[in-house]
This record gives C-alpha cells, sequence and structure tokens, in this order.
C-alpha cells in the first residue's frame, strides 16, 4: 500500500485519508511508514473571515503553480462543519476548475469528533499528501478563530487574506490571528476601503517588533486574477527565506517536538484505558462522584493504582 | 482555606480562582477538598454572537435573581481575549450595576494557555463558586463557536440569546450550536424581523426530534427590561424539569465521569512526562525526527519503554 502511495496511486492516496479521518486502528502503521518519506512539500496556510474570497484566491493561484510543473495538493479545513469528504462541499464548488485536474488533489475536511481530532487529521493528511509526491499543499481553513490558528500552525508559510470591508477592520482581527500571517492579502480590492486597510495593516506591521520577515500586504481581485502572481511569488519568497534563514529545520524541529508529545500521550492513554477497561469498572466510581463521595483527584489516583502504574 | 472559603471569605475565593488561572500546582490538593461540597449550584450557560445583548441580558436577569435572596456567581469567558482578571474588562463593564454588590461575584476569564486549558479552568472556578455558596452560576461566553460549546456543556441550564438581526438569521447557526438550548432568547425585540425569527425558532424546533423538554422562544428587550422575568420564571421551569425527569443526576454522572476520565490522563501525563525529564533528553529524538531518520511512532514507544513503562 505505501509503494503504491509513493508511485502516485490516486486511490491508495484517497483510501489512506479516508482512514485517517475514520481514524482507522491501523492507520498508524502506514503513518509511520510514510513519515521517513516527508518533509518536501511546502505547506501553506490561507485563511480568513468567511467571504472574503479564500477559495477563488486559492483556485487562482494554483493555476500560477500548476504552470511551473508542480504537484498540488489542497485541503479544505472546516472546524464548524461536520462534514467531510470530495471536493463537492460549499465553497469547494468554486475550485472546481481543477477538481477533475489530476495534477491537483482537493480534500474537504470537517470536524467529525473532536477539533483536537480534526488537528490532529489535517496534520496526517498533510504528511500523506507530502509523501505522495505533491510540491505544495494548500491548508485553507473556513475563519480566523482559535481553530484555525491551530491548525495552520502545521503550514511553513500563512497568508491571511482580508477584504476592506468594514467589519474586517485591522482593529478587529482577534489577538493571536495576526501574528500568525507571513503574508497579508487584501482582498476585493475593487471595494471602498482598501487604501485604508492597507493603511492600518502596515501601521500595525511598524508597531510590531522589528522581524527579519516584515509580512508583505498585497493587494489582490480573485475574481479578476489581480495580484495572484503576486501572490505566488511572495509565498516563494518566503520558503526561500525559511530556508536561507535556517528557519524552516528549527520550525519543523519544534513542529516535530510537538508531535512526539503528542504520540507519547496519545499512546500512554491508550495504555492506560486498555488496561483500566480490563481491571476495573469505570460506572462505580463515577456514581460516587456524582454522589460526591469521593473527587476526581483521589479516584483518578485510585483508577491508575489499580492499573498498575505506580507513584513515586 | 477550604473551611474559609466554605464560610464565604471573598479575598479567599479570590485567591483560588487566581491560583486556578495561574495553573498553579498546589490548586488540586484545594479543588480536591472542594469537590465533596460542590453539586448545589444550578449552572446557567448564557451564550450568543457577539452583539446579541448577553451582558446587559446576564445584568437584568441576575436583578431577578436577587429578588429572591439568591447568591449568585458570574463567569465571563471569552475565548478569543488572552486576558483575564476582575469585573472591569470590555463587555463586563454594563454590568457594573453589580460589580460592588457583595452578593454577585464575577469574574472575567480570557484564554491564557489553550483552548482545552479555558474549558478546564471555567470548570474548576464553577466547582469554587459553587463550593462558596453561590446558588446560581452564570457562566457568559463571548461568541457560538465550537469553543463556547465545549464550555457551555458544563451548564445545566443553556440559555442560546439570538437577535432579529440578519447576520443572526436562524440558518447561519452553526452545526452543533442550536442543540446545546435549552432556551432561546430573542433579545433586541423592538429591532424588525423579531417575528421571523421566532418563526424561524418554532420551525427548526417542529423539525427536530421530539423531546421531552421543548426548548421555548423567548423575546426580550434587555436594556427596557422587558422578557427578564419570564427568561428567570423559564430558567427556574427547566431545573425543575431536570430535577424531576431524573436528568440532572443523569447529566451530572456523565460530567463526572469526563471529569475522571480527563483528572486521570492528566495524571499520567503528568507522571510520564516527569520520568521522562529526569532519564531521556527529548532533543536527540526530535533531531532525528526532523531529519526523517526515525518517525513519531517508533519515537514515542522508545521514550515509554525508557520511561519504564511496558507494553502488553
Amino acid at each position: 500500500m505505501i509503494d503504491k502511495l509513493l508511485s502516485g496511486d490516486r486511490r491508495i492516496l484517497a483510501r489512506l485519508i479516508t482512514m485517517i479521518e475514520d481514524d482507522d486502528s491501523t492507520k498508524n502503521d502506514y503513518l509511520k511508514d510514510i513519515y521517513t518519506h516527508t518533509g518536501n512539500a511546502h505547506i501553506v496556510g490561507i485563511t480568513g473571515a468567511p467571504g472574503s474570497g479564500k477559495s477563488s484566491l486559492t483556485d487562482r493561484v494554483i493555476s500560477e503553480v500548476l504552470k511551473e510543473e508542480k504537484k498540488v495538493g489542497v485541503i479544505a479545513v472546516d472546524p464548524s462543519s461536520p462534514f467531510s469528504g470530495g471536493a463537492i462541499l460549499g465553497d469547494r464548488i468554486r475550485m472546481q476548475e481543477h477538481t477533475l485536474d489530476p495534477r491537483v488533489f482537493i480534500r474537504s475536511m470537517g470536524t467529525r469528533g473532536t477539533l483536537g481530532g480534526l488537528s490532529r487529521s489535517t496534520r496526517e493528511v498533510i504528511k500523506v499528501l507530502d509523501a505522495f509526491g505533491k510540491d505544495i499543499v494548500f491548508v485553507e481553513t473556513v475563519g480566523v478563530g482559535q481553530s484555525e490558528v491551530d491548525i495552520v500552525k502545521y503550514a511553513d508559510t500563512t497568508v491571511l487574506v482580508l477584504t476592506p470591508a468594514a467589519g474586517d477592520s485591522v482593529q478587529t482581527i482577534k489577538a493571536g490571528v495576526m501574528e500568525i500571517a507571513d503574508i497579508f492579502v487584501v482582498n476585493k480590492a475593487d471595494l471602498p476601503g482598501k487604501d485604508r486597510t492597507v493603511t492600518e495593516l502596515e501601521a500595525m506591521l511598524d508597531l510590531s517588533p522589528a522581524k527579519e520577515w516584515r509580512p508583505p500586504v498585497i493587494t489582490s481581485n480573485a475574481l479578476k486574477g489581480e495580484g495572484i502572481v503576486d501572490i505566488w511569488e511572495t509565498i516563494q519568497k518566503h520558503r526561500q527565506y525559511l530556508e536561507d534563514s535556517g528557519l524552516l529545520f528549527s520550525v519543523r524541529k519544534e513542529r516535530a517536538k510537538r508531535e512526539l508529545v503528542d504520540q507519547v500521550e496519545n499512546l500512554i492513554k491508550s495504555i492506560v484505558w486498555s488496561r483500566i477497561k480490563e481491571n476495573i469498572s469505570l460506572e462505580e466510581l463515577t456514581e460516587e462522584l456524582a454522589e460526591r463521595k469521593t473527587d476526581p483527584y483521589t479516584a483518578s489516583r485510585e483508577l491508575l493504582e489499580k492499573a498498575g502504574f505506580s507513584f513515586s
């Protein structure tokens, strides 16, 4: 299966992604083998409020990427939607220009379980697309909340798409969101207020601590195709900067560490719960808790001790 | 300290909440002792989009509650804000009517670390206010996203505040949010579109699976004080329904179980990481991971084995 994936079998690719979404118990066996084949793709996060035109913009940028004979993967993540599946969901319809193009693989992902689960699945699907040989993987998120920030942290380069509309005033952008942007795009630049939005962004950047990479502010009109070449060139420039500065490696090391921590915790949790299930009925303790005869702190120690974990 | 808390010492209350927010290493000792004194307060979640008038509404409802000589706690949670502290933040200014009232304790909480962390702190602060002797604890969240849903799950009764404004059209409310409401309030009922919003809500409820408790739809105008008595009476009616139907106990049992699971996982994680820190350098493995010489699945097993956890 892994050999087929590495040799470019799209059906295997789709099957693996479905396994990840279903949280199939055997998926880790495959992810384990894939891991050493990853690290080549450039992961580009594209985020922005609903209605900012992210999808049309991504669509246009993809056309630019394809001109360079590069292979593209797109993951469209919607933390507020419980639906996942093909490329025909909601906004994705706008990306239909590329839906049938064999060089482009598009997948929508929604929240089946928890947000943490979605964040992990996204990370795993990125890995699969990377191993599959995609040169660029776009991770598009619908919205700009904390959940989107959590997802975008897997990107090497993050593009934040704004519009000149009143509601998108730079002041209203939530804390923690501005900081993730490597590139700002003011889309729908034909709307009134464009200059004000650009000025506000530049003023905000002037006030931010100086960094080697100052996020450029680009204006675009995705529907008319304006500004797209500029966006794509800036994405590549940012990647080049990451490589030259050594940041690409250090950021990826940091990410690898988080993955390891995450995996250690998953593994120990699964060990703990399988041992607890074998030995102890949770129900009894829960009943005692609900009646306030014990407390979760005492009960959890008790459970772990019974399951054979000792405390120093 | 616990005795002082139980006897109503507000300074101790404030100090304990600060410990929770700071994730102080000794907080669990106190939470452990508090637990058996909890379970008396009625936890009421109030959620709704920014601008729906939640704060003014909560303010007015508090005045009703106080007429009955009941003691009130308010936790105002803003998952998008990194700030926490007293009662003077943002929206809270509107609640100043009660800021100086000794029968009311108001606290704002923001995201200092992760969303999961905020959700846990909220749960812990609810416990502290409950043990302190509050009869009603309002948990007000700013927004209606997944993070708010996660926080509201600690409430016995959840009030979803809407307005007749176009952007609040029932269709635009995200999946998973409608389901959490026990009571719908259409606030700012003087705005045009009130009847349409009420009709849409009722139509949606008609289409939902029939439940014993059909969420009532109440109209209000918090600024003018209209509909407030109705809201407070309905909140009490819902609590009565929960008690009579036995749901209160079963829901709290379910919640106790989640708390236990959470606590078991926290405990085992802290054991694992303290053992790993003693024995093994994570750095070396991280480096290997970043260079793709190993994978997180193999590395995590290795780490846990070295830390003395065996696999069957």
